[in-house]
C-alpha cells in the first residue's frame, strides 16, 4: 500500500469482478460479507472509471477529484456503550466498502427472506458507483466521559471560537460523528447516508444533514473551475489532489504531529454559509469584483490577466476576500477547500435559502481555518452578503488500510 | 411548426451558432435581444444533443424525456397592475428562450457596464444547456379580480378538494404562477429559477420552491426505469413522450375542451409527499411488495414475470397502490407522471425529510388526479408510510409558438 494512492487489494478487485458477473458470493467469501451486486444489468460493477477505492493510507473524499454532488450528515451518538459503538463502526466500514464499490448493503434490496426488511433500501439499484466516497470523522463530543477516550482527544481538535458575525443555529452545528458522502450522482450519495443512518438506528441519530447540489471548488486545476452561487470561479487557488507536497505539508497529519492514531488523517471544518442572494444580485459588477479582488468573467486576480496568474495582493482593495485569505497573510497556511453550493428552498420571506456549504481539510485548524476566518470575520467586505449559520469541526482519522480494519480502529485500540 | 416537435426556427438556429462563435450580437439582432453566450470556451453553444428547443406548439418539459434534476418554484404575484404583469411575462419568455439555449440573460454576467449589477447572476457560465426546460403555469389565484381574467378561468382549473389524510402546509402550497425547471445539471436549473425570480423582483415573489435530486419517473420506456426513495421502480406504466396518441387523449387540452387559450396546454398537479423513511425501512420485503402489487427487484406486477408485463389487478392485494391507481379503475384515465425525489435535510427528530415531489400532467384533473387520489387517499396501504404536505394545481398554457410570442399571451389577449 503506497502513501499516495488508495489502491484496492487484489482480493478486493477479484470480488468486484466476480460481483460484476452477477455471481452470488454471499457465504463463500468469509469476512468480507460480499453480497448481491447493485446492478441488475450486465454492465460490470467494477468500472474503474466509476468506483473510487475505499481502502488506503488516507480516507478517500479528501484528495479525490471533487465529485459533483454531496450529502453530508452529522450524527449524535445515543449509546454510551463503548462496545456497541465499536460494533457500529465495524458495520459501517463494511457497508461503506460495499457502497463505494457500487454494491448494495448486506443481502441487498431484495435478497434475504421476504419476511424481513431488506438489508438495503434499494433506491441505488442499477446506478453506477458514481465515484462515491464516504469520509468518516469524529467530533469533540466523542471525547467526553462516555467512551473512555478523553485522553485521546487531539490537541488540534479544538472547539472553534465564536467569530464576529457568527449566527449559528445549534440544530445545524456540531455532531459526535460525521460522514461526508460525495458522488457524481446525488441519489448515490443520499442512498449511502440513509443506509448508514439505518444501520446505526438506536445507537446514533442524524443531528443534521446537508445536500450540496454543485461543487464550488476543484482539486483538479486542469479542469474548468466551478462557479459558486455568487457567480465567481471558486477553488482557483486550492491544493490539488495530486500535489503530494502540499498535501503532506497542509492536509495530512504527520506521525510527529500526534496523537498517533491521527497520523495520515486530517481535520475538517464545515460551515453552512448562507448568502444574501437578493442583495448580492443588486450589487454592481465592479463592487462584486472588488469584494473578491478578482474579475468575474475570467477569474483573474486584479492586476493580472489570467485566472491562474499569481495574485498580487497590493493590486486588490485592502479588505478583498482573496487578499485577506491568501497564505502570505497567514504564515503560508493553506487548506484544501471542498465546498458545495446549496439551495434549501425559500425562507418565510420569499428569499432563496442558498449559499455555500464550506468544507475545508487541514493539518491543524489552529494554523489554518481559525486565523484565516478570524481575519475574514473582522474585515472581509464579503460579510455584508453572507452569514455563517452552521459550524462543526471533526477529526478525520487515517484511511482504513485493509479489509480487516475499520473506521476509528486506531482511536479505540491503538496508542494514544 | 408541427404538432409533435418543438423545432427551432431557422433564425434562432443562426443566432445560436453565431453566439457560439463568441460574437457580441447585442444591438444588431433587434427584438431577440441576443447577447453574450454563456460559455467561455470554444464549444458551440447550439449543441443539439444538449439543448431542448424552447418554441413549439406545446411547452417543453412535459413530453420531453425526463431530465435528472428539478428546481420548481411557485410565485405569488405582488402587483395588481395588469400591464406590469404582461411586461414581466414577456421578459420571462425572452430570458427563458436564452436560458434553455444555454445562454446568459441580457448582457450576461460580466457584459454591460461595471457600475451596474450584471444582468445574469453568472453561476451557470461555462455549463452546458443540460437539456434545461422551463415550463410555465398559472394558478387559480391569477383569476381573481386583479387582472380582469375572472371569466377566463378554465372550468378544469378547480381548487383541489381536501383528501383524507392531507396535512398540507400553506407555506408549501398554492401559488399564482409556477415555473418548473428541469435539467440534467442542478446548477443550471437553480440558476434559471433564480434569474427569473430576480427579473420578477417587485412584481412577483417566490412563495415556495422545491429541489428534486433524482427523477422518479420516466417518459422513455426504453431507458432504465428510475427508483423512488422506497426503492421501487417508478414510472413503469406512464405515458411515453413519443406516444402521441395517449398524449392527445390524456395530456394535451384539445380545441374543443375549451377555453380557447388553453388548446395545446395541460394541467399540472404538484404534491409534496413526505415519506416515513424510517418506518418504511423497517417493513418486510413482502409487505413492501404487497403495498405496490409489484416486486421490488424486477418491478414485475404480481402474477407476472417482467416489469413491462400488463398488470393483472386481481393478482394484487385489494388495496395495493397499483391496483387502486390503475386506469381500469378510473374509466381509463391516465396522467403523465414526472415527479422527483427530494431530501431536504433532517427534521427536528433526526428523521430524514425526504419523499416524492409528485408532478402529474393531464388534460383534466377532474378525470385523472382527483378520482385517482380520492381512491388512494381512502384505501391505499401506502398511506401508512406517506403524508401529503404540499399541494398546488396550475393551468399550463400551450407553448410559445415563435419569438414574437410570450408565456400566457393567449390568456391575456386571445379569445376566452
Ligand atoms: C460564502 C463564503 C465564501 C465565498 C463566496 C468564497 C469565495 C472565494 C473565491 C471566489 C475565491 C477566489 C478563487 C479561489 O482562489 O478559490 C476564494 C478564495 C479563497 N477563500 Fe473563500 N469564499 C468564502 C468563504 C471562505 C472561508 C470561510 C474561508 C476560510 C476561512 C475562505 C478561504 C479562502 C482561501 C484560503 C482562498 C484562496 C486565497 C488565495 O490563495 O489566493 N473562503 N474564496
Ligand atoms: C409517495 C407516493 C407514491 C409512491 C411512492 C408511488 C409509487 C408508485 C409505484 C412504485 C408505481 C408502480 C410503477 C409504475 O407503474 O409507475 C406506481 C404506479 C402508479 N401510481 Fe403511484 N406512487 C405515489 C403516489 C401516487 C399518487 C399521489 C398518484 C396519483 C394520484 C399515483 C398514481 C399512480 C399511477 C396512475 C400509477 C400507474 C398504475 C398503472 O397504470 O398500473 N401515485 N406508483
Amino acid at each position: 500500500m503506497t502513501d499516495e494512492a488508495n489502491t484496492p487489494s487484489p482480493s478486493r478487485r477479484a470480488l468486484l469482478a466476480a460481483g460484476g458477473a452477477g455471481l452470488a458470493l454471499g457465504a463463500a467469501t468469509g469476512a468480507g460479507a460480499v453480497t448481491a451486486a447493485r446492478t441488475d444489468d450486465t454492465a460490470p460493477v467494477a468500472d474503474t472509471g466509476a468506483a473510487v477505492p475505499f481502502h488506503g493510507r488516507h480516507q478517500a473524499g479528501i484528495a479525490t477529484a471533487v465529485q459533483d454532488r454531496l450529502h453530508f450528515a452529522a450524527f449524535d451518538v445515543k449509546t454510551d456503550d463503548r462496545a456497541a459503538l465499536i460494533d457500529l463502526l465495524k458495520e459501517w466500514t463494511e457497508a461503506a466498502a460495499l457502497l463505494t464499490a457500487g454494491r448494495a448493503v448486506g443481502e441487498g434490496a431484495y435478497g434475504g427472506i421476504p419476511e424481513a426488511p431488506p438489508d438495503d433500501t434499494g433506491e441505488a439499484l442499477g446506478l453506477k458507483p458514481s465515484r462515491l466516497t464516504l469520509t468518516f470523522g469524529v467530533g469533540p463530543g466523542l471525547f467526553d466521559e462516555r467512551f473512555g477516550l478523553a485522553d485521546r482527544r487531539p490537541e488540534a481538535l479544538v472547539d472553534l471560537p465564536k467569530f464576529p458575525g457568527d449566527n449559528l443555529d445549534a440544530a445545524r452545528s456540531g455532531g459526535d460523528l460525521c460522514v461526508q458522502a460525495c458522488a457524481d450522482d446525488p441519489q448515490v450519495a443520499v442512498h449511502a447516508i440513509r443506509n448508514l443512518a439505518r444501520i446505526g438506528f438506536g445507537k446514533v441519530a442524524v443531528r443534521w444533514s446537508q445536500l450540496g447540489f454543485g461543487k464550488t471548488s476543484s482539486t483538479t486545476p486542469d479542469a474548468q473551475t466551478p462557479r459558486n452561487m455568487m457567480g465567481f470561479k471558486d477553488g482557483t487557488r486550492n491544493i490539488a489532489g495530486n500535489d503530494t507536497s502540499n498535501l503532506a505539508k497542509h492536509v495530512w497529519v504527520s506521525e510527529k504531529d500526534g496523537p498517533d492514531w491521527m497520523a495520515g488523517g486530517s481535520y475538517l471544518v464545515a460551515r453552512r454559509i448562507r448568502m444574501n442572494i437578493e442583495t448580492w444580485d443588486r450589487t454592481s459588477l465592479k463592487e462584486q469584483e472588488d469584494i473578491f479582488g478578482r474579475t468575474k468573467g475570467e477569474g483573474a486576480p486584479y492586476g493580472k490577466r489570467h485566472e491562474r496568474d499569481e495574485p498580487e495582493l497590493r493590486a486588490m482593495p485592502e479588505a478583498a476576500h482573496v487578499r485577506l485569505a491568501h497564505p502570505d497573510r497567514h504564515g503560508g497556511a493553506m487548506m484544501l477547500r471542498r465546498g458545495y453550493s446549496f439551495t434549501d428552498g425559500t425562507d418565510g420571506l420569499g428569499r432563496l435559502d442558498a449559499g455555500l456549504f464550506f468544507l475545508a481539510y487541514q493539518r491543524d485548524v489552529r494554523d489554518a481555518f481559525i486565523p484565516v476566518q478570524r481575519a475574514l470575520a473582522r474585515r472581509d467586505v464579503l460579510n455584508e452578503y453572507i452569514q455563517h449559520v452552521g459550524s462543526a469541526v471533526f477529526a478525520i482519522p487515517p484511511g482504513v488500510a485493509d479489509e480487516g480494519s475499520w473506521w476509528g480502529r486506531e482511536l479505540f485500540t491503538g496508542k494514544a
